[in-house]
Formats: C-alpha cells, structure tokens, sequence
C-alpha cells in the first residue's frame, strides 16, 4: 500500500478505451490538455499557517481530471500510478 | 456531470455569431484579448489561510469574460469546455 | 452591463483631445507612460486572507491615471474598455 | 489635483542646481544612483492583511531621496512628476 | 549521529536489489522518476508563522518513495545518506 | 541629516587602512565578499503584517559587516554613504 | 567578536583531516555537497510575521552540515569564517 504525504494523491491512470466509453474525448488543441484517472489513495491533506490541516476534496475511488504534465509516475505490483498534489486535479467526474 | 476542485470554473465556449450578437467585438489590439462565455459549474471556493472556504462570486448560468489563454479544454458529451481558475474571470455580463 | 470581478476596474478610455484639454501631457521618456481614464464599473474589492474583501478606492466616474500595458481590453456596444485590477491604477485626478 | 492611490506617493522632481546647493552630489559608481524630489501628495498607505491601511512614512512636503528607475512619470500643468511606491522613497534629508 | 534541522530528513537509500524485490519498478518514461528509501533520521519540523513547529508525518525506519533529485548527498561510517525536506517525500510504502 | 524609511539603514563606509587595523581581512575566493561599515543612521523598522514595526537589531555607531552588493550610494557632505535594508546586515563587530 | 544578526549562524570551518577522522566522507556524485563546520555564534533568530523571534536550532559548539555555497565568507584574527542563514544548515553531528 502506498501512502501519500500532504496534499498529495495517488491516481490510477484510467485506459484509453475506457476514457472514449465515458464520453470525454480531448480536443485538438494547442492548449493544455487534461487527463483522466481514478483516485487510489489520499494524503491527510495541505498544513495550515495556522497548523491545522484541510480535508481532502476528492475521496478514494473518485474519477478525476487532472493536468496532464503534474506529478511523478510509479509501477506498483505492475500497475501505473502518479503522485500528484491535489490542486493538479481539476474536476472531479460525477 | 463535472465538479471542478476549489476555485476552479467550467465554462461554456459560447460561439462567435452568439457573441457579436450581445453586441461585445473584440478589438484589434496587442493587447490580450478576453474570451467569452457561460459558467457551467462552479468549485467550492479558494481555500484561505484560515482553513474557510470563499464562496465565488460567479454562479451557474452567468456569462462571463475571461482571460483568453487561462485554462485546459476538454470535450464532454460532444461539447467543449475549459476549466478556469475564479481569478482568470473578468467579468460577469449583467 | 459589465460587472467586474474581484479587485477588477472597467475604465473607459479617454481619447487624446479630452486629455490635452485637462492639461495633462505625457513626456516624452523612456519610463513607462500611464494612460487616462474614467472609471466605468468596479469589482466588489480584493479577497483578503481573512476572508473579507476591502472596498474599492475608485468609484464609477472617477478619473484615473493607470499603467499603460495594464489589462484586457473589450468593446461593448461601440466603445473601447479596459478591463483593469485596480492596483494598476496610480492616481485619481481631483 | 492629483490623488495618488495605495501606497503610491507624487515626487517633484527636484532639478540638478537645487541637488548641488544642498550639499548632495551622486559619486561615479555601478551602483544603483537614487534621485531627488519633493513629495507633492501621498496615498493612504498600505493596505495591510487585517484589511487596515498603514499610515505612509513621509509627508507632504518632504524632500526625499528615491531609487532612480522607479515609477511612472507625467506632466501636470506644465511640472515634471513621478508616481513611486512608498516602499522606493529610500530617506527623507531632514 | 546525525540530526536533521526544520523540516528536514536523513534517507537512507534502498539499493536496486532490494527494491524490485518490494514489486515497485520505475517506468520507463519523461516523467520525473522517484526513489525509494528508509528514514533514518527525522528533524523536529517545519516553524509556522504562529511559531510553533508541526510534527512531522514520517517516522525513523518509514520506508518512502521521494523525488529523484531532491536533497544533498553525504556518506558517514560507509553508508550514502541523503537530505532532504520532508515536502520532497512523496508517499510512505506502507 | 538623511533619515532612512522603513527597515532601511544608512552606513558610512569604512576605509581599507581601518578594516586591516581591525583584523578583518576579506580573503580570495568566488564567494559573496561583504564589506564594512558604521551606522549613521536607522529606519523606524520593517512594518509587519499585524500594522507594528520592529524595532531595528542595529544602532548608530554600531561598526557592521554588509552584503557587498546590497544598496545604493550617495555622496552627502563630502562623504560617501550606502543606504541598505537592514537584511543586508550580516553581523556586528562588537 | 562578531554578533550575526537575525536567522544568521557564523560558522568556523573545519579542515578535511578532522573531516575525515570523523567518519564523514563526501561521495563523488553531480549531486550538491555539503560542508562541516562549527558554530561559533548564532543571531537572535527569524522574526516572524507576529512580532517574535524565534530561538535559533542550534548553538555555540554545535558541529554541522552545511550547504556547500551557501553564505559569505569572512577572515577574522587568521581564521576563516562563514556567515549563513540557519536555514542553510541541514543537520547537527551529534
């Protein structure tokens, strides 16, 4: 299992196929272009100045967007990951 | 549906001919030029240092301008979208 | 109607002859030139890290001096607008 | 009348004769040269992150030495001006 | 002994071997690329503006993946160790 | 007489002979050489956040070594002065 | 004597043989190398945003690791001596 720290999340990268199937299709465009994932595990959340910290806004199993070039990948038990901070996710998919 | 993450905004593309009609012409400038459009979903807000949330001061159905180049595109049930950040819109057509 | 957002200032411009007539010159330098204006539309005031947000020093018809590369322009219904934050602007003429 | 906003302050530019009879002369260096001028009106200050304003640190009046490349000049009623933020005022001679 | 200051941590890298073993393989990719280590050592965390010091969120023998070019290097009595911050770990192998 | 705003500090040069009677002897290396000199005068302090100033952790007379860079000169009676922010203040020669 | 004033920490450096007796061997790597040295006086510390300061992490003796080109370099009664930030020093040998 793997545990991320602050306000990091861990996303599963979500197939191709899969991302045509849920109707989101990415445009031609020079713009920066969103991916798609599942949320895997999430971090306790970003300190506070006042010491505290804030809950997560996404939850384990969410659909997410995300910025296509934020964070690091990883295999783990032949699966890919990336460790992103959560503001690098956009929206979450209903 | 799409719920875009703290002060982020989903907006609408509106259309050139839909824009000359409300009667709003981009100038030819240097200067960066304001896109227009209409929100569609809206986050919970830009996190304070205080750990409370602000409320955005745009709500679903505004039209709006924005920054021009702010934002990622994507394309939901064959329509386009962009997700904002709250700050990269200008203004709110009234 | 334009409402702007946040610590934005929408500012008419005032076109060259006006300006000369109020006795106002820009010299020729090689220092930034600011521009003339009158204020149009005001935002509500910048978001503080409290959570309040501070009212505005301009109010609408105020004429103001503002840097000269500052903002987003737009026309609506004819005329030329500039879509500015209000720290860009550096004077009220009283 | 000009009213300058924020922690912005009006400097009259206190010409090269006057600099010299006062005693101070800018030597031959690489270094950043400040200039000479006379506060000529002076914003409320500062606006602070507890949303109160600091009161500005020089007067009308004041015959202050500033960093040379700041601000943005105008002419007003046929007289040189420069508009600077407070926090470019380097000293006031006394 | 070596104590980390702030919020600093000493890392004790996990060889490639060891590694493999532990079913975590870096892909092949552009993306930044983490590492995989032990904490050895960690500093009394980071200062907050109010003055106080948070606790921080690995403990001595964590095993953590952090990023690739994080830190400084140092070897004492025959092993390499690394320092980093502790905002440059990503996530807790659990 | 110059007053400094702010966190400034006002520094009379110290002259080569005088750094060498003083035992300090800047040595050859690519590093940042600071330099010496004796407070003339001190700003009211640097305004913090909360709308107080601090008090300045250096007084008149005290004989100081600065950043070598840091400031900007002038020439006030015949003498050289730089005019600093009293973070380019490294250490008191006590 | 020198005092460092605010978050600074005057360091005696210490020679490679002591280095190596120690134990502590710097790798070869592309890697930033840190250095050894001694504290041998240590500023009243940051000030923070409220007004405070806060009590420095280490103190007069402490042997510690350093970022390699951090600081400026001074000579003082034929010893080398360098003025860095505490933030500088990564960890106490202990």
């Amino acid at each position: 299992m793997l545990k991320p720290l602050g306000d990091r999340v861990i996303i599963e990268i979500v197939e191709e196929e899969e991302k045509t199937a849920s109707g989101i299709v990415l445009p031609d465009s020079a713009k920066e272009k969103p991916q798609q994932g599942r949320v895997v595990s999430v971090g306790e959340g970003r300190l506070l100045d006042n010491g505290s910290k804030t809950a997560p806004d996404v939850n384990e199993g969410d659909r997410v967007i995300f910025a296509k070039y934020a964070g690091a990948e990883l295999k783990h038990e032949g699966k890919d990951y990336l460790i992103l901070r959560e503001d690098d996710i956009l929206a979450i998919i209903g």
